[in-house]
């Protein structure tokens, strides 16, 4: 429970920050879904719609997808609130391309990511990603479409980990071709390790490399008071949740190092889950440029009113992020009057 | 009701070949609307949508038009709809353009016909429109706007015709001045065959032109057997419904003579309902360079993903389209479950 | 009374001119928000939302904003009837950017305004606003944003006013820098008067000042039949409702003034309300380069439409607005049929 | 309008004191039902409620009969409304039998004056009805069955009145052969001057009678100051709306003379209102046994409450109901509570 | 779909003389259930009243039970129904006494047939059941009960009979125990030709035996015009649905023997339906002997309403049923109205 | 929270029981209403009912009144309940009579405890109550009630107590004597122990009178084993929640004192919320006597069938009321079906 409580607080938070219309409520069943039969979980998510229906909805509260609720659960979802309410795309976001998802939302968390840091480095004087060097610590969804879109851009991934191990070269690491690798079956592929194109590297040594850009993006509380000290990079941006701990924060504040937070670096994501619904209402699919066009101008536009705020009452980023959504948040309801 | 029920499947299919977010049923009040006052049509129509009324609707079933049903029944429809559920343009497309309906409706089947037909010859590696012979069938809304928009992009128009007979001109007809024409009245004008820019044809002689591309877009079921064995040109466009009998189209299948069908390639006038009912869902109108753009897009993206299928599964263009569709509906079908 | 209902019909026409989905119902309550505190004018907002509330709604009748009843009234209008109706930010325009407000609401009326006179100028075959000289009275928030727009098209505004007096430059004043005075604090500043850019003119030779466009954007029936004999300028623009009095009208038509009349100069507000509007009805915030993009358009649109009306059957451009206006209602009607 | 608003007061004090759950709303249309024909009658009836319809309906405002709107009105309404709502027969009352009106509705008026007049009596120790002496003015629908009824109870009808004439035989008119004498044809029937039962009396000295309960059943304002003192009656029951003036009120005061005010005396016709759309609601018509039953036990309550009122307060009956009745709403309106 | 059609028909009929609130629509899933399985069945009742959900409903049309949709199936709608519109028991009659049912329900037709015979009696100056002779054809759910009430009430029951053969007792059947025989098992009961308390008498003969009433109560067409010319019997009382043909009307009337048909005899059963439903509508159960106190009550006013159209207008009773049918339901639709 | 479910599944099987169309789910707001001004009081009563209106309502789940939760609170639910569904007394029960409220509600509990009281002793072939006598603990809302109505059919309450002490005449004490002396105020009235019409009994020595009928009505769990063993009394009937403890029970049923249990005893008070909410559906008030008869009814019926478990099945009376709850809550569901 407390887990839901701190998720639906950040979200919140983070709707607020890239400005999108939506809230943080979080709600769920009590069950492992690997213990069910995909008929249970089908009949599990229709009961639930029935529970809820008059709770949510396209103009209430809007589900998306979280880790497991993939797009098969959000079409029943779909399916059941639309036999009573009738027909409701806008019911749920995360639904698959076939049943009015969105273009651009499989990768728009690792998209969300790399605009991020394309703003921080511009903001910085640093210039573009072109020829900068990253570590990235996931290779997941997020991890991996952030490499992917890094490398196009003429960044160089130097390292890349999962949780089997990482795999490491000076020169940029070809994504493409690592991707193409852990698809095929063994022995010619299929793990990270066997890859061909770099060299293998511990675990330990993949946050304390040398870069440019840091960007955790796998699980929580990696960047401790520990290893906030044997950092050697310029900037952490956070593709995962809460990756660095409130006393690594601390270290990094002193030691000069750069953070764009996770409620606003990871923020693609709810984005285009909004993108989705708003194409929803609008009965009409987005094309996929303008849905990145889109997302582009929202990570842009975030990036500069927390900049403002960062330099103008000289606060950290991530304390500027927390200032602007809290503003926004208490306007809108000191606006909407007290009765 | 037989030929009320294979319309209807016709369109199911259309839709989900074109990807509009439509199906295919049909009704209607059993009568002849030329035995009616215009006062009775209007009586019987609002009576017909107070049955229906809790039937239909924006989210439900959207009716267009029919040969017998224009913009006015569809402006009694939306005015009756709306007294019961509210201001509903949503609920009806075909409407007036001073009644919410859209830009480009007129000649949205007619220019589909020419974007699949551009299409075609270019994925055939015949080049553009520009220079090819066509021969076209019918010079009704769909034929006549056909052979204006070919002759805007350069394509050769050599021959037209109606029910009175048929014109023809190797060097292409002007098709803006037949229409002037054809607008006129007699003695100096109004029938196609005292149009002073071509030479008489036979009827007869019209389908077996020598000939790039032949566009029936008249009546059903005029390519049979024995005509197929007559043709002279590389493609067949069917901008009608049914112009090609079974026996035909395995002739032509032998022949070697490409078939474009017409469940892709009229699909124009669908598209172009649908743009109708995402405007009146959006509340405000696209100009009209944004309808033809769109249109464009939706003709390509379709002729894409059949043409994929065509030559990954050495299909005729006809079967494609139909695996292409029968594929959508099921995987729809599939994905919202089985309750 | 009799003033709600002029209003009433003005904005009726205004709609049907300017082509916006809007009619032109007014309403209110008789108080004066001057005696009341802001939580009395929230609680008596609130009471009339709930007695209306099932007699407006976003397709039923969307206020806008009045003099008296600026954001804070329509936000706490959108929070009470959301209460009943669930989420509805369409029910009323005019609200607070930080509350599903429209980008470029605060100066529609005054871009209008310029937009209006661009067109006047070109088919005047008069050239671009550049070099032009104009005459404004006002200097609220229509007057001061007209002039604003004029000068960065390159247009000299010599000559401003508002109730205190007026201020004269014959090579156009320097509108930004003229704001800047007037949001500064006296003594340096905050009295049109005391603005050194510029020499000090009596109220009462404003309107006869020689230029090529007087636009009076302040109060009604300035320009009576006496004034009417007076001016000295080219043409009229009205951004005021009314400022000419019929009296007034016909002694500029037979001087040959040509009056580009309020019923389509000042409609640039109505408009960004309908967008607003219509954004609010898609779910998504349009950018603000968007929404001037589109008012350009409909503008521009019925001023071709007037011009048509006016070169054809050679009338006034007022007359021409109102046959447009009283066409378009007609016809609506009309199609909509007789039950 | 005037009229209107205070019919709507007396009707909402009427409802308080006879314990239905109305209130006493007034609207209309401004037109003459004389000046049109049924079937334009119809049509504004329908436009009518199309406008009304979201502001009235079973649970909200239930319009009821009035003079010029009787059972074919209420008719139309309720079949209009029941189109835009669905079957809503509660949604008006006056309706006809063959149409979920309610037994005992014509005659509802009348009766609830007899039953008001035998508790007065009672209470005041008079006895009964039987042999006791009634003089009415006026012999419609109220009038008339009031006659009737205290006919039946072994009252005396002395005189009866309508605007030809009145009537008089002080051993009681024969009242029913009094209806049938009107119902035939002239010359030997139709008027009331030719009733063989009894003698013509010049209608200015009806009021004066001696008997011993008066019931103005006509119009307003007949009891002067000047009438009052020329009565020769102990008591006067309020059959019509107002027939006392304050003036004439006072007098009667003064000279001992007991008043049954109209806000209680005539409430059976609202009742039975009450009634029939209670009836709707419930979806089940009451037998005619029924419905007398249930009037007898309001009119019996509401007096008892007036009398307690009465007595212990020591007022008027018609300030005692008063009373009661701002008592009743002030009461309802504290508990709902403050918001 | 005649059968459909001809049943539908009649029902409207039979509800306009039983006056009640009902109409005579039909409709129905084309299937036979004993090919079905429970829970085949349950699903396609679940799918059919999810597709007529907002067609239907308490206050549309209110489906009742056929003979191969008895309770259970009631119960399935009523389930289906309330998961869409909300606990909804009034959307359906038929429901089992545990499900919101009424009493009274099952044995209502056969009620209904002897408070007719009653009343047929009475009229006719014949006196009271008690000594009468009655001969029953069928002892199914309607006959049996008939004959069993026809027994409390005195009258002598002296053959009955089924598919299997029929029984005789010159002194009355005694009914109870026969009816417990039959729920017996062989060898000692079970068929009804194994019953001790009467003889065996050859099914031919039944209908031609001596009595002063004889009640059919199995399937149509038994009495046709060789049948009727064999009767020895006073009255016949239709309890059976068209039992009799229009050739053997004729007869019938010819012979002098008077026919209480079916629309009005066997309307017990849509009565109680539709008591069911008031019940459900009111929330609240009536007891049993109000439910019987009120059929009697309806079947005694039709039968007053027929018999004052058969001696006023002198029309056989089939005939007055019908005009006053036909006359209920042309006044409901002239006062509705003609738009 | 455990209170809380507890005390909603004892109401499930209690509404089984008695057989009312209710359940027993509980909610509400954690917080003191001893802490709260009534203002606050009634705003937090109201954003309670802003936040549940779209999960409660007349046929969804309809709250009735808790100790903490009078008149007031439930005339604060019904007034903002129907602001947003419009007039909906059936919303909540417990209002006050002023505000759609039932006669006879106050004392329902009582009156039924007496009821189910009778029906027991006459099931016992114990006779009437008349001349019985009755050891009553609690002297509140409930005891208060059930005594006076004892006194009324003859029974002698020897003693009653309350928290302060108790009272005792071996004739019986006057009850209503009791009852003015406790409203009066002291030294004249006011406490228990001063009642001049009995003499003080220690509280201790009041569970072990020898009495006809022992009759909790106070607080749970007061019957423990060691009570049990001490009691003197032939009958236990159950008026408070829960007043045995298990272990009390068993030796109750050991010791031959038979038990009538709570969840049929004091169920007069949900029966009469039931008919309150009946009588708002049915926009209709009952009379004071019909509400008790049907109380009546109710009780009655219900003791049958639970009698009737009682002794064919050989259970004990609570199990048996148990087993009837059971049976009847899964026939229901059930017949239903599983879909």
């Amino acid at each position: 429970m407390d887990d839901v409580r701190s998720l639906a607080s950040l979200t919140t938070w983070k709707t607020a920050v890239v400005d999108v219309l939506f809230g943080g409520a979080k709600g769920g069943v009590r069950c492992d879904p690997k213990d069910l039969t995909e008929a249970e979980l089908e009949r599990i998510t229709r009961k639930f719609v029935q529970a809820l229906k008059d709770c949510v909805g396209p103009d209430k509260d809007i589900p998306g997808p979280e880790i497991s609720a993939g797009p098969k659960v959000m079409s029943w979802w779909f399916d059941e609130y639309s036999k009573y309410k009738g027909f409701s795309p806008a019911c749920v976001t995360g639904k698959p391309m076939t049943l009015h998802g969105s273009y651009g939302r499989e990768y728009a968390t690792g998209r969300g990511v790399v605009l991020a840091t394309r703003e921080l480095l511009r903001n910085e004087h640093m210039g573009k990603i072109a020829g900068k060097t990253f570590v990235i610590q996931g290779f997941g969804n997020v991890g991996g479409w952030a490499a992917e879109l890094l490398e196009l851009y003429g960044g160089k991934v130097i390292p890349v980990s999962d949780r089997t191990g990482a795999i490491y070269n000076p020169e940029g690491l070809d994504i493409r071709s690592l991707k193409r690798h852990l698809k095929a079956q063994p022995p010619f592929g299929g793990h990270l390790s066997s890859f061909p194109g770099g060299e293998r590297l511990p675990l330990e040594e993949l946050l304390s490399l040398s870069c440019d850009v840091l960007i955790p993006a796998a699980i929580p509380d990696v960047i401790t008071e520990e290893v906030a000290a044997t950092l050697d990079c310029k900037y952490v941006v956070e593709a995962a949740n809460g990756p660095t701990t409130p006393e690594g924060d601390k270290v990094l504040r002193e030691r000069g190092i750069g953070v764009l937070p996770d409620v606003y670096a990871n923020g693609g994501g709810v984005i285009v889950s909004f993108f989705e619904w708003v194409q929803n209402q609008q009965t009409f699919r987005w094309e996929e440029e303008e849905v990145n066009r889109r997302l582009d101008r929202k990570m842009s536009d975030a990036f500069e009113r927390i900049w403002d705020v960062h330099t103008t009452q000289k606060l950290p980023l991530r304390t500027a992020a927390y200032v602007l959504a809290l503003r926004s948040v208490t306007q809108a309801t000191m606006i909407r009057g007290f009765d």
